[in-house]
């Protein structure tokens, strides 16, 4: 990753380099970082992504509604043929966007098609916030909404796309919590420790298309990972399963399992709805009972 | 299924009669039932059975090694063409040894010529205490055996199927305990009560193939079910999946639940080592949290 | 005990047997025997229950009045000294309320002598149903209420009382189902299998005063005890503790334990509200970890 | 308390200061710090600890054994009254020998009495590892003991002594990690989130005398305290209870609960035997259920 730029760095940058830098915040529309760029300095980034929303919401419809139509479509092969700005296919590859079967291309082409033909513009949404899963919920949810809503809601999810893009441009200042986290943690309730060299995985559970496996580790001494397992970022709202390899773990610690053992591989399948949430998943474990609670 | 008959009735019976009705407790050998009618009186149904496997062990080794060699193959087809007993057909088909896909059925040839090439006689197992992927197993670690030890084992087995094809024969006396038993049971404590009213499934859950589901159900208001799971039979060795919907079940009670569930669809894994043993699966409960042990 | 009386004994007893049987089902009133003597027979114990209790409602005042004051207070010296029945007697020792403290006996007099004051008749409670503290409580509780509130509360309780007297004379025929149940269950999760063997008590504890062990045993091959812990009665209203000796049961077996070990007696302290229900109490433990809820 | 010293300072202090200010880390005896006062500059804490300790393990025997005769009886109101040092008082305080009954002070008489007897020498005991209960188990163990064996645990129990005295008269160099910790954490299963405002106690659980509550906190929005509820010392061996009055926390969310309550004040007791160790201590509960582990 490049550099982070601070935000001393844009209070001081001249007005062109600051236009530049802001550019892509809001895509294709540099006209709101120039209009923003007066009221310098700002205290805090949060205090920046705030500014530059006021000037979205002050400013004339028409503008904002090209604003608006400015987005590319989710998943739109052709577009991204024509060319994506950077942020744009980075977030939606990361959503799996890039991955798509060829019922998920149809599934996407025909919901673009219906959404553009009752509202007159693309289908908008902070989609480092979602999984396939649930884009396609929400997308089919929002085709029922009126048009004056779903403008509020698309201007809505612009700025969350905004303070994503304006947080990963800037040094960390902490006015922008945008972040969720995802951890867990794995104790042995038969031998009374932390459950150290638990090999586990962690999986998107996809209700279209294949499940993908986002993570594949080893706990640690403290029964943990040195690292959450998502965090810098939203955590996606969808659907997960962490499976811990446990009777693997019992065994080489001399215990002695039946065959098959009992519990082999333990299976925790959880949502995820609040993508800016802590979401903490314990296991408790025996060779013979296991407990899972959302923790803290 | 026809009227069971009772040990007395078969003390009772004419020796032609007695010899016709445990023709087939052991596969294409009459003359095992022949050696035995003259001991009648039997105090009980286990007591017959062990007269039926003294018989085996004292005659003499051809005789012993033709009755090995008079079993079937598992899952060939070309013999089950020619003509099986009903009994070895109902035995196999209940594995699902009569739905192997192509992979399986070739695997199975491959075993099924390897064990006979090496040891002169048939693969025998008492197919009713298995799933697919354990015969597989069990399959792949005995073509390791010496030929004496595969054939004890073979006889071993033998008196395994006889147990079973005698237990369903007689109406149960007590005597004959050979059968294990799964059964499940939901806690909601949220509410402190028995959830009534969660739907869940019983899975297979395959290695080699297709998982496929054994039971569809609801539980009742004691957050059970009215009979056990499996009964009256051997639990098959193997890995299970018991799926609770309980997502549907705390927003049918009006708990407010997130979107997605923290907890929608709880998969919870277990493996089945003892046929004959008792397998108690409860799950305990709240949209949060959850446990599960093996129970009594 | 002496032998049961049946309910078609009732019916076929002569009138004034069955006026002299049923004579103190309602304390000090024969008159509501006769009463109902004529309505013979009855088709179940419930019937006839509800026959008594329907000749308390149909009677003048004055002599439901009479009926009410007929009744001891709870916990006074100088009237048990005069004399009460057998049956007030047997009720209140049950509750403790002969084994009270000087304190105690001070606090029944207070209440009783402002009750009498307020309402002009004793405080009638079915004492089967309450432990000291729970008496104590209701007491002070309903001392706050109208005399007219009172009045059908008192008789409320005379019910309750008529109930299990009746129930404790017959023979049980299932129309009376007046008894609560508490019961436990250890599961062993270290080995996953019922734990036998473990001491434990059931203790009543006491706000006010000493609290006193109602039980102690040790758990059965199922790791429960062979009858229930409280059974054939209502469960006393009141808080309870179970203490489980789980450190002498995991040395017995062999387990190793760090000393003092981190578990040695678990108490599970739990409260009863509802005297007819059904309350289990399992206990999942290993070494390091237990838990519990109310089962079924 | 006063300044901490530090290393540095003790590494560059005149000879004088230098044993002035280690005098009395192991009691009464200035030659110990005289002995390696040459051996300056220290790297660590550690370093001059096992400087002091090496010093007695090369001392003439009967240096070593003056040493030994030099420390006080534990719980000795005639010594205490002429005079301890500053040191040992605040140590036996801490494990409650200043607050003893008339019984527990002639069971520490007849004990030191016994002990002098059969050893020539007081017994010696790192308190601060050690609650009343766990100081009395020791001492009736160790008077089992050969006087060889005996002299070799004084020694190294006046090792532990001077360690802790060492660390607290220095600024933590974490060369010293001679402090254990006591923590708990309690979530509430019922809503998904850690329980905020759940007042709870900590209990020193006493066999011989009275049981005394070391702390009453409330948790956290976290369901924690800010500080461990034992840090910055020793864990004393003994027996804890920790009383969570979880009722009133659910009554206060608004969750209808019975009367009384399933759950109003849940105890979880457990034993600490490795004083230097890392006692976490969840509590997972809903209105209905709870369990407890030992954590990390």
């Amino acid at each position: 990753m490049t550099e982070k730029l601070t935000l001393d760095g844009l209070n001081a940058a001249g007005r062109g380099d600051f236009i530049a830098m802001l550019g892509n915040v809001i895509e294709y529309s540099p006209w709101i970082a120039e209009a923003v760029e007066t009221m310098r300095p700002f205290a805090t980034s949060a205090a920046l992504r705030d500014a530059m929303l006021d000037a979205i919401a002050k400013a004339l419809p028409d503008l904002r509604l090209k604003l608006i139509r400015g987005h590319p479509d989710l998943a739109n092969k052709t577009q991204r043929a024509a060319g994506l700005t950077e942020e744009s296919i980075s977030e939606q590859d990361g959503a799996g966007l890039d991955r798509l079967s060829e019922r998920e291309f149809s599934m996407f082409e025909q919901l673009n098609s219906a959404y553009r033909k009752k509202f007159g513009f693309p289908f908008i949404l902070c989609v480092r916030r979602h999984t396939k899963d649930s884009i396609l919920d929400v997308f089919a949810g929002r085709l029922e909404n009126s048009p004056a809503d779903e403008e509020q809601t698309a201007l809505s999810e612009i700025g969350r796309i905004a303070t994503l893009r304006l947080a990963s441009l800037l040094a960390n200042d902490a006015s922008l919590p945008v972040y969720g986290e995802l951890s867990m943690h794995v104790l042995d309730t038969h031998s009374g420790r932390p459950a150290e060299g638990v090999a586990f995985e962690l999986i998107e559970i996809a209700r279209h298309g294949a499940s993908r496996t986002l993570k594949q580790a080893v706990t640690n001494h403290d029964g943990r990972t040195d690292a959450a397992l998502i965090q810098g970022r939203p955590v996606p709202i969808g659907t997960y399963e962490l499976r811990f390899h446990v009777a693997d773990y019992f065994a080489k610690r001399g215990v002695l399992l039946s065959n098959p053992p009992f519990l082999d591989v333990i299976p925790i399948r959880f949502g995820v709805s609040e993508p800016e949430g802590r979401y903490h998943v314990p296991l408790l474990m025996t060779p013979w009972s296991f407990a899972t609670y959302r923790g803290s």
